[in-house]
């Protein structure tokens, strides 16, 4: 069924189902968009205060958008985000970790311009054997119910 | 020469260097990593508000990371970062787009608990043709000269 601006309830929270933490992609990524030493090489990573390789913040961010996208956006009317006011990395990831994914609505508010549009303000997190690894408060943009 | 985090002076700016999105790499992050139908579907993102297909916001946001590694983390005391106060998707990003980046230092404090470390507050923005697409606002977390 087809999720609209009005089917998010303020305080109501989703399960956004979990992922394991794929360390060829994590490097292929990491190579292409943050080629830092401790993100791409496994020896040099040993002597930075993170002892070994862990994933671009960038790629967590994403693992966590596809969560979202699967388990809430596929059959919504989402019309995209104009941005986020918080993003998160509270503790490193590394390749074989098993991260679950959350969402909760912090607000909603109808669109003051667009009759036809309204926006959410989402908590997203994602832990690791309950531990937060990433969290973000960002907004939605999702068409209303036809009337 | 190694940047270290005295080297970052509050109001100082960097041209970060200028890319193309490609669009395959562009349609292909989407499909991995935010498959919503403005990002895959060229004819259903016709009919969105977009009208046509736009980047994931985390694709262009991982542009930009890549620009800020190349022209100034590439050989710096960079231990990461705990995350980002603002992050603004400004305009649709485009297959063919040539975005500008540019960084500005917003401050700088030594660790209070750590003596060999210190934190930048960074602001960071993407531009098309001089029009904003991107603007961020992050720490990143150095190692000190050694003293």
């Amino acid at each position: 069924m087809t999720r609209y601006w009005e089917d998010f309830t303020v305080g109501e929270s989703f399960d956004l189902g979990s992922l394991t933490v794929d360390g060829d992609e994590m490097l292929a990524f990491a190579r292409r968009f943050d080629p830092q030493p401790f993100h791409v090489d496994e020896e040099l990573a040993k002597e930075t205060p993170f002892g070994g390789l862990i994933a671009s913040g960038w790629f967590t961010a994403s693992l966590f958008m596809r969560l979202y996208v699967d388990a809430v956006l596929a059959d919504s009317t989402s019309q995209g985000s104009p941005g986020l006011s918080e993003l998160r990395w509270l503790s490193p990831v590394r390749a074989g970790d098993v991260l679950d994914g959350r969402l909760t609505v912090l607000e909603s508010t109808p669109s003051r311009t667009k009759p036809t549009r309204g926006t959410v303000v989402l908590r997203g997190e994602l832990t690791r054997a309950g531990q937060p690894v990433l969290s973000t408060t960002f907004r939605g943009l999702f068409g209303r119910r036809p009337r």
